[in-house]
């Protein structure tokens, strides 16, 4: 049923690309579905991928092309001549993967295998397609659609519609347009499987006019939120005078969520470009060498302040002690605070919460934290017998910067979103190292003071 | 076209509430599409919400349930009679919703309810349903679904389709089942639509029987991987025996997908329950308090350690400045190697790797993060004129902490995922602050040794 990638498989397929029986592999693959044969190839090494992707048939090639990681999507490409691509990738696929195919290319690359396709109407297509800029639904949408006019009756559509289902791999819905190819309305499948052919009925009658859908400027983000808030398997797209253009699926707004999820857990725990386990080191470390540097420059910048107080720790080292605690706490809650406001703006639960309403209620959880958590640390202390100077010190302060920590928790994801930055950086090693600083700065100055009072 | 709710939207509606405006309510709302409304009942206050529901028509009432958040569910289900509830709301919405309903209810509620279902056969589905353990697919199936048998012919089953199709709100697929309801294949909707009604053509014969099905223990986790993997918009489900009992469509994979990356994002961010931020402060504190807890334990803990270095900090204070830098790379670093785990482990592109191959590439991108880590602070410490002690220890706690960090971060969530525990817990406060107190021994045992090295 569903098939599992381990290490026998691959050991098998590497020792039959080895000793050439090449019979043998393509019996092993034509079991598998297109996406089982791409995770496959992701593990080979690029010359053994090479070598299986060309024994298989173009059709199935172009699909297993379209579920590789991106990296050996274009190691493979390159090894591929512009009429390989043109004529057995690009003929098999949907316009938007071949858009994407194509956007991979190298600008003259781009040119050749455009240039090559025979069929002018998949060359539009495709052309059209890589005008829109990523990230919106134009860049997302497919070209392949089926649709009818209003001004049809039911016969004349049933007959254009089957011509036009053969272009078409999956037919989710059929569209209604008026004659100026303005979207009028849908005609759900469901329907027109029990409605008879009548030559009487005009499809306006019949139609839904009742439809969503989104310009080929709209955020991606907006296309997922429509699309899981309306349950809709597939979403129209419309030009700016609201001209049927293209059509989005649940699968690329799947993906879409796949994606954005891996890209806020990535910022959220310091890694900066899409990396995968499969990635070389190198790569790796290029997306995360940053945000080390990041909190490298923050530790230094700590440094120096509690240079600042050296006198205060040699009144008494164990000031010291504790510092890992209040920049610990100040890290902890602060990514706590931003990370409930950047759920809250992805679900839209923020929507209408004016940030004073949200900063008051966040204060409130933030003071009962605090009080719980600076109470419990001064019994601690009273436990530890520690000096009276230290452990006020050490509650106030923590307290201090449990509502402080908080605060900037709440506040920097909802600026962020203002500025158009994604929220999510908020719960990512900067804010941290911010929260670190600011709390160190605020445990040594209520430590001074004291120290000051309780000599 | 798309909705966005404001606060003059829900400012008008609660002003409309109160004067007994209840038309005016009834117009605004006739408008939106039921998850809209949903929003805006999640916003109200209890008593404007009840009186908002009531004024909806029951079928919109029912759908609108759906969409609200959980606890403004339960509390509007709380106003509804067992009756009602049967009635207005079960009546009008999917097996698997109105299992979801009834689950919601007190045990004694939930018998009453189902006993006053007029419907045996809904009765019994929801009975069925409920039997499932919550995240396997029985629990997130619904009954509805269109099927024939293998040994109709097509005039045949599109007679039994029609009649089916009356049930079902979606028609996607339609299944076809032997005679003892052994799922056998799917008729795409796309062939109905464009093959003839012939009385001599069987069913066996022209439907595909390349379909991929989920049992109905198997985990929801699964479910989603297959349903994006192979990009179908709808999963047929079988019982032990490869009998088909039920469906499982798109928009409830992606409610899943949804649910899973905010519970990845929260354990990540130290959040233990799944919170949003409309949810009242005490309930926030709930799910946030315990990871605050671990981290002051762990602080408390890295107090006692320091305490051990209290000579060493009274030779040189100028050791406490760098406590943070440690601590704060410690967990960067590990927090980054878990990321990478956790989501190589989600997407499966870890699999039929060995833990040794993990951690060999793990150790190449740490080492030389560490060397290019360890080597900027030796020359910041330089250029600062710190003691040779002070700059060595620094330097070197810095390089051992972020390889010791690494191997910790890979090493952990993958225990956990072989402990069925999820793997996202690795990016969370508990092993942050495992790795700041196991990078301040580090730090304090490397100047130990460098103090004495150079008095």
């Amino acid at each position: 049923m569903s098939f599992e990638l381990t290490k026998p498989i691959l050991d098998r397929i590497r020792t039959d690309v080895e000793d050439g029986r090449d019979s043998s592999v393509q019996e092993l693959l034509s079991e598998l579905h297109p996406a089982d044969i791409g995770s496959i190839l992701d593990r080979l090494t690029v010359e053994e991928a090479v070598y299986v992707y060309r024994l298989l048939e173009p059709e199935e090639a172009a699909e297993v092309l379209l579920e590789l990681d991106e990296d050996r999507r274009e190691e493979l490409l390159g090894s591929l001549t512009s009429r390989e691509i043109a004529e057995d990738v690009l003929e098999h696929i949907d316009s938007d993967d071949a858009a994407d195919v194509v956007s991979e290319l190298s600008e003259e690359k781009q040119r050749e295998v455009i240039a090559l396709l025979d069929d002018a109407e998949q060359r539009e297509d495709i052309e059209e397609l890589l005008t829109y800029e990523e990230g919106t639904a134009g860049a997302l949408m497919a070209k392949e659609l089926v649709q009818v006019r209003t001004d049809w009756n039911v016969a004349r559509a049933v007959v254009e519609m089957r011509r036009q289902a053969q272009e078409v791999e999956h037919v989710y819905t059929v569209y209604v347009v008026d004659k100026d190819d303005h979207l009028y309305g849908i005609l759900p499948l469901k329907q027109l499987l029990f409605s008879a052919e009548s030559t009487r009925t005009l499809i306006k009658h019949i139609c839904d006019t009742d439809v969503e859908s989104v310009k080929v400027d709209t955020d991606v983000e907006e296309v997922v939120k429509l699309m899981k808030k309306y349950d809709v398997v597939v979403l129209p797209v419309v030009d700016s005078e609201g001209r049927l253009v293209g059509r989005i699926t649940f699968d690329d707004v799947m993906d879409v969520m796949s994606d954005e999820a891996t890209e806020d857990y990535q910022l959220a725990s310091g890694i900066s470009e899409d990396v995968d386990a499969t990635d070389t080191p190198l790569v790796q470390m290029r997306a995360r060498l940053p945000w080390l540097l990041i909190g490298l420059a923050g530790g230094i910048l700590s440094s120096q302040i509690i240079a600042q107080y050296e006198g205060q720790l040699r009144i008494d080292p164990k000031m010291a002690f504790f510092m890992p605690l209040i920049a610990a706490t100040a890290g902890n809650v602060g990514v706590q605070s931003s990370a409930i406001v950047v759920q809250g703006l992805a679900l839209g639960s923020l929507d209408g919460v004016n940030i004073f309403a949200r900063l008051w209620k966040e204060l409130r959880v933030a003071v009962i934290t605090a009080l719980v958590c600076g109470l419990l640390i001064f019994l601690v202390n009273l436990g530890l017998h520690e000096t009276q100077a230290l452990t006020y010190t050490v509650s106030i302060a923590l307290f201090s910067v449990i509502l402080s920590a908080a605060m900037f928790g709440t506040v920097i994801p909802l600026a962020l979103d203002r500025l158009k930055v994604d929220p999510a950086l908020a719960t990512g090693p900067f804010v941290t190292t911010l929260n670190d600083i600011f709390g160190l700065l605020t445990y040594f100055s209520v430590g001074h003071l004291m120290y000051g009072l309780f000599p």
